[in-house]
């Protein structure tokens, strides 16, 4: 249990009481203090390059000495090719956005003069985890600052210096606005993670960015709501009415436009009145791309008795019988599992029990099948002849993303900025005595509640 | 760990399985399977009234022994005055309201032929713990099917025979809709409870009514998302600008209109130009009332000095120090803590770290002031000159309610349908080969996203 005099307990109440200080400050402020973060970045370059400098160097004693995977230091480099500038951009780019806060979604007169309000407002305090890339505390940084909540930053160990560096000068800037200087704040520890789960009372949202295992690590130590952003185990369903010409470009494209990606395909479901005619044809494609497919028994006859030369590309060396745990696993590879299913109720059962819920698509032509997969699946995305690779924040308009969530609630998918706010009821009575709950009820004389809809996109006062 | 063949586990994946059933059967089923529901309710009366005096007696044998207090044997009986009538019509009431899955909040036009829509869905299976009445479980289970979601319901053990009787005649309703009859289940016990709340594979979202205790116990205990309905520690502030009459007919009512609600006020915060002027009156309307003051140094030596006759009703028995605790007790009785304050500024920093951030109001004439109020106390409710007990599902408008959630994450304050459903993405290609992201980019002859709003209400396929 931490106790207050805990350093985790200081910034935890730091983050609130920053949080709770910027509540009357107005929207126009937390862009103008975005503006002001950006100069400041611009300013700290040096500085913050030769951090990232320093990282690179530690992290490339890491590789040299195989306790680190060489594709790290690429992901640490903040100066390679447009990395800094979009950066940067990125930061204008939120600030540009609307704002996701003082939006009316439901408003009522309850009685005559007195209208009740549900007004989108920020969470409070939010607690991100995520991954190695340093650039990441800019765009989380932004995405704060411009929904109004507060944030305490925890990115991967191999990116402290620059992680600090950026923090420094994110301070810098905010102390020169109307934003508390704590509003942003990071922290460099496990333990300090550790320390800042127990306190649910300053904090009150943990959004983690990774593996399925972090993810349940941290649900498993906290009472603090979490939004989880971790495994995509996305699949694309062959129905008996795809399209082949579909099916080809919409699982090749779900496949290898990233296959590292949370929202590539992992599993590829195929009709099994499909096995001597699209499927083939799809597993060509496939090959030619240089992707691994894990088959079940009947894909896998198929392709071997299929007209498909042997003497294709890959043929002989890319093909093999799936293993158990294909179908739940999540390759992040040019690796696909592929199963054979006699009915779209068999694959959308598949996918419910097996897919992580993320994204999940059906190739077809017929309408009606296409209703019962998209209301079927349980899955965040649910695609009709559209790659899964389409599951992103930007592609779906808005502007940007703090991850995909994994979890049902609150947000659901790419979560914009209208997943850092939650809302609030306000209710003003302007009746000559104030308005109290004795005068209404079924009784004689008893005033009953009129509920009319008010239109109205902001609180009027 | 729960294992497979644990009998929770059995539960608790039939209830996955119901829920995974239902999701293509029309929303018309729903509703008639509700007034299928109210049919059986209205055919098991006498062996649910039988079920509910068996469980009164077993109460009453707790009672005579002073192992339970005697006010729960009126929350327990099913026949008093309206009260099964009124759960019957309940029924009905939730039938009638909208449905709160398939609207569409968000759509959108990515490219020609490629349209995205957000449409609002069940959240998956319900853990519902509740107290002793055993009317919540019909209330809940009739939610819970309006919604489209699957329910695993526990109520309080006193009511175990009534809510089991209650479960088999939900059950035998269902048996003749094309609802699955394990849409709602019942459990009996704290281990199930327990148990269930580690299968977060089947398990979708808790929803614990109760004790602040109970809600945190929950989260401790799982990594399941919770939706608390806990404690209420509502306080109302008068403001210097207040009006003297809605001053005392506000505290008044919030105080007494129902002091055991969790939208009961428990502390009235004084502002010091007020201590010789309103708060003298208003203490004589609380005090008439019988309503106990604990104050503090001001406000009590400001009542000592009034022109409040020391003679008035329990003038010289209702009026105490406030004891330490005053402030973060929830009293749910005829008691209110009061304590004074010099501004705005200090009513809002006491309100933000001692009360429970369900419902605060300010009463005031100034509409600067009630404005700064409403968006700087950071509570579910902020009101302005109205009772703090109109922080209800019924009198917002929403036909029923959940609860009231005391949490920031999914649905705030009241919670009625919409607090029950959560959203998915829905894509959809007409293009003549499907849609795939290597077309887009920023390079040559790549596309770029059209993000045209598109006005829909519902998924047009």
């Amino acid at each position: 249990m931490a106790s207050s005099d805990d350093p985790s307990a200081t910034i935890a109440k730091a983050a609130k009481q920053a949080f709770e200080a910027s509540q009357l400050v107005e929207s126009s402020e937390r862009v103008a203090a975005l503006y002001e973060i950006k100069k400041e970045l611009v300013l700290s370059k040096d500085k913050i390059l030769l951090a990232n400098k320093e990282d690179m160097e530690a992290a490339q004693v890491e590789v040299d000495a195989g306790r680190m995977s060489a594709s790290l230091i690429k992901r640490l480099d903040l100066n390679k090719g447009d990395k800094w500038e979009s950066m940067l951009q990125g930061v204008i780019d939120v600030a540009e956005l609307p704002d996701p806060t003082g939006k009316v979604s439901y408003a009522s007169e309850l009685d005559d003069q007195l209208e009740l309000y549900r007004v989108s407002c920020p969470i409070g305090v939010l607690l991100v985890i995520f991954e190695a890339r340093p650039e990441v505390v800019v765009n989380i940084a932004a995405l704060a600052v411009k929904s109004g909540n507060a944030a305490i930053l925890k990115g991967g160990k191999e990116s402290t210096r620059t992680a600090a560096a950026i923090s420094k000068a994110i301070q810098a800037a905010l102390s020169r606005t109307k934003i508390p200087d704590c509003y942003v704040q990071t922290i460099q520890t496990r333990a300090e993670v550790s320390s800042l789960l127990a306190l649910d009372q300053y904090i009150d949202l943990v959004i983690p960015r990774g593996s399925g295992e972090l993810v349940r690590s941290i649900q498993n130590s906290t009472r603090i709501p979490v939004m989880g952003h971790a495994d995509g185990l996305c699949s694309v369903y062959l129905d008996e009415a795809a399209d082949p010409k579909k099916a080809v470009r919409v699982v090749v494209d779900s496949k290898i436009d990233y296959p590292a990606a949370c929202n590539a395909a992992e599993t590829l479901l195929v009709h099994d009145s499909l096995l001597e005619t699209i499927w083939p044809e799809v597993a060509k494609a496939l090959l030619a791309e240089n992707v691994q497919l894990l088959c079940d028994n009947d894909s896998l006859s198929a392709l071997r008795s299929s007209a498909l030369p042997n003497s294709a590309p890959n043929f002989q060396t890319h093909i093999a019988p799936a293993p158990p745990h294909a179908y739940t696993t999540e390759h992040l590879s040019l690796t696909l599992s592929v199963l054979t299913v006699p009915s779209l109720a068999a694959a959308m059962l598949h996918i419910n029990a097996h897919s992580s819920h993320h994204t999940d698509c059906i190739v077809t032509e017929s309408e009606r099948t296409a209703s019962k997969f998209v209301r079927g699946v349980d899955s965040a995305g649910t695609f009709v002849n559209a790659s899964t690779r389409f599951a992103d924040g930007f592609r779906y308009g808005f502007g940007t993303e703090v991850g995909i969530s994994t979890g049902r609630i609150h947000a659901r998918g790419p979560v914009g900025l209208e997943g850092l706010v939650t809302y609030r009821y306000v209710l003003r009575s302007q009746g000559a005595s104030g308005h109290i709950v004795g005068e209404f009820g079924s009784g004689e004389g008893k005033k009953k509640y009129k509920h009319e809809p008010i239109q109205a996109t902001a609180v009027p006062f």
